[in-house]
């Protein structure tokens, strides 16, 4: 259960999407369309892997990795997730944050014992 | 309060430090150890600010960003921060992964209304 919220065997330099959010209150088709959106971005090219995480008063962080920064702006443009960003930021979220940054190592890393 | 858990006012360049982990069972001293983290962190020459959350089942992702990668070496061989860091390796996760990423533009943001 553990491992597969983590992404791996990811091999530097490759980019990260860093979305950090407070949801709003509702949920408002929310977490049917985390579900698809989830789904469809690991069918795009250039898709490495995803971690996300969201504690109990909505406040969550999702990484998501991919090949190059062209992957990063064909999944952007995305028309079905293009309608799930508008409603993102008409409803579901209160505040958001959207970085793009270039990861250029890895500095450590703990797995678990098998 | 939203407001408090978002880092702000950054200008790119600069580096976030993404640490993914799953937390194993029990506190161990970890509450405290991270409040007194997250203060010296703050303390520290190029420090920019962090974003933090964990849910229920103890995934978490914290970013931390900062102005420069010798800004991080530094935090990285605080001695009180190395403590830390072995307690958590032994103790206090089950998994995590470190990445380090430069922070090349910001894509996107909705600030909530005042």
């Amino acid at each position: 259960m553990t491992d597969s919220r983590f992404a791996k065997n990811l091999e530097a330099p490759y980019y990260a999407v860093i979305f950090t959010s407070q949801r709003s209150s509702g949920d408002n088709g929310y977490s049917r369309t985390v579900e698809r959106m989830t789904a469809l971005a690991a069918q795009q090219p250039g898709y490495l892997g995803i971690e996300s995480t969201r504690n109990a008063e909505g406040f969550g962080i999702t990484v998501s990795y991919w090949a190059s920064l062209e992957a990063i702006a064909a999944w952007r443009a995305n028309a079905a997730h293009r309608v799930a960003q508008e409603t993102g930021q008409s409803t579901w979220y209160e505040h958001y944050e959207l970085r793009v940054a270039k990861v250029e190592r890895v500095y450590a890393s703990k797995l678990p014992n098998r």
